[in-house]
């Protein structure tokens, strides 16, 4: 199948910048571009779509999210604003094991049924590719359970979903050490679903609150064994060393890094490790520290956006409102929340064959009534989607 | 006609509180609600909704926006973003001249046009009663443009729009002083679009970069000649005692207040005046002073919110976000929230027709699909309105 839209404004994400055509043409065969540039020099199609001036952007990658959980944490949220301590909200059944036992309780079908309204809500903003974590279920049967879920998702809907194991999120109950458990995630949880096929790549919540530098690394290595690559949630509250750990296994990405230091950008710097910033955790949980963006765009470390898409300190459904809070609380520019939603998210999942407009890149286009690419940033609430292409479609 | 809503779970908004009700139903007859309340005791009706234990609450008002304008501010946004300084700005065309601009080279057709995407952003959230100021005109027959551009989204789309007059909104260039603009503003201005019907109040901003206390002073003499209501930004960047000045002429609201000091407060308290909180400027333009909100509840002012959309500060249309914003930033309860945008509004407005479920009220409903009335504020760009009532249809 061979297809063509025209009479377009792009934005093909190649190069450094947002590699703006004028009168632009994007040509695909199979799902897959197979030209994108200037009318002049573009091939015939079977079938032309006139863009009618609208501009087009890479489909949006969403390259950090939870997105498969049951329940939700409005009571808590409530609960908070009233000023409840965090004891308060313990007792009152809140926080991480509240999200644990919902997704425990619901089957494989409500963990879809739940999660498909997130889904779309991004969908309805652009986005054709989503990671999703597990991380919530904290027991071999419960991770598998949330992670089948999020390949369903990709089922349901034309979308591409790729999964990451995050066994190391939190404590579960039944075990009195972390250590012991974190044997349980890389000797019998990790081995398991990655031989189920289940694991695309594997993740760790490195903090005070979550596990130590040491009992990451031991995650790292488990997943070394298996040729699978490693990301991890570094330094969102302390500054614990956890990017240059991360660095140091070759990790695709390090998250949120309110609390990196310039040891830690140097390291990422050096091993190519993308800073996936998540202003929606940034602006929920009320952080005053911003991650260090000067610093980062200096050592030319790659920084990708993501909605973080949690019921804990997340609970964001648009790509394009975390765009708006990149810019208005990190100060990133418009090019940079453009190109950390397309060709910088699709580096941080490890996946060349995404993220820009170029020949051989798969055929997920975001098309966008606007008249200039800081639209997409500047607006709160206002959704310009004119269509969205998934694999040519 | 003669309907009713039955299996769903009211907010009334009738008292100080939420006012729920389970299993609760919503009666109404011509447009008008005939009952509220309980299974038991519930009328008969021709036509019943079963809303499958769905949650039904007023239909939102949002009491302070400048939806009407043509073009937007991106490109400035961007350029901030670049560390543009305010001068450069003004010399790229920017800041409020450069909407007044755009505004007054639009047909009326053309603003109507550029502001229904605006619109129906806010009517699928759930709006049912919309304020649009002018301010952007800053002429006669621009204001007139722009207002009667406000009257026709009204006949266009199935909601109720109450007009503002702005004209003191900002010195326009053909005025080389603000006296003789304030004299044009309420000897010509305001006499004659008043005259034409279509002033619902009248608004000024005093601020140091808008209109000194004296000349809003004029305005509301002015207004209050013609029976016209009034209400002020007031205390967004300092504090001019604007808020005082507004209750000392029985002002409906003031709002902003990022800067209201005590004696404020408690002018507002003694009026009845309406605080009208703007979380979505506050977060734009990145203010750090947040408004006295314990003073406000310690005296017993009432709290509205609203979106304040417009190019500049505010280019908001999710009256959800504006709530989460609120509770977010400003530390608004839940209850406070919802009643924000729906009795509080409605008070802001000085209607009493709307706002709440009661007897007597238009029939204007918002229909959630959610578990309970706090994931309405808890969540960031998922829309869970089910349906959207106007009128009782
Ligand atoms: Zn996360
Ligand atoms: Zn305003």
């Amino acid at each position: 199948m061979n297809r063509l839209w025209h009479n377009a404004r792009l934005m093909t994400l190649e190069g450094p910048d947002l590699g703006i055509v004028e009168d632009g043409v994007v040509a695909c065969e199979n799902g897959v571009i197979t030209y994108a540039g200037p009318r002049a020099g573009a091939p015939e199609a079977a079938e032309t779509i006139d863009c009618e001036g609208r501009w087009i952007s890479p489909g949006l990658v969403d390259c950090h999210t939870h997105l498969v959980y049951a329940g939700n944490r409005a009571r808590e949220f409530e609960l908070r604003l009233q000023g409840a301590s965090y004891e308060e909200i313990a007792r009152a059944g809140g926080g991480i094991v509240s999200t644990m036992k919902a997704t425990r309780a619901a089957s494989e079908d409500d963990l879809v049924a739940a999660s498909l309204p997130r889904l779309d809500a991004l969908l309805a903003e652009g986005v054709t590719t989503i990671e999703i974590k597990s991380g919530y279920g904290l027991s071999l049967e419960s991770e598998r359970k949330q992670l089948r879920a999020a390949r369903r998702l990709g089922e349901e809907r034309r979308v591409a979903v790729t999964t990451t194991f995050l066994g190391a999120h939190a404590l579960p109950p039944e075990f009195a050490g972390q250590d012991a458990y974190i044997a349980h995630v890389c000797d019998v949880m990790l081995l398991a679903l990655a031989a189920e096929g289940l694991v695309d790549a594997v993740d760790a919540f490195c903090e005070g609150i979550g596990f130590s530098p040491d009992q990451v690394a031991r995650v790292f290595e488990a997943a070394r064994a298996l040729c699978l690559p490693v990301k991890l949630h570094a330094e969102q509250l302390s500054d614990l060393g956890g990017a240059a750990l991360a660095a140091r296994h070759g990790a695709l990405s390090a998250d949120h890094l309110e609390y990196l230091d310039t040891a830690g950008v140097a390291a990422m710097a050096a091993s190519g490790t993308v800073a996936v910033l998540l202003p929606g955790a940034f602006y929920f949980t009320r952080e005053e520290k911003r991650p260090p963006v000067a610093a980062l765009r200096a050592n030319g470390v790659p920084i990708a956006l993501a909605t973080d898409c949690n019921p804990g300190t997340s609970p964001l459904t648009s790509p394009l409102l975390a765009m708006n809070m990149a810019a208005t609380l990190f100060r990133l520019t418009v090019e940079e929340c453009i190109a950390g939603f397309t060709r910088e998210a699709a580096r941080a999942l490890g996946r060349s064959d995404i993220g820009t407009l170029a020949p051989g890149k798969a055929c997920d286009l975001a098309i966008w009534d606007i008249g200039q690419p800081a639209e997409l940033v500047y607006r709160m609430g206002l959704n310009p989607l004119h269509a969205r292409i998934w694999r040519g479609q």
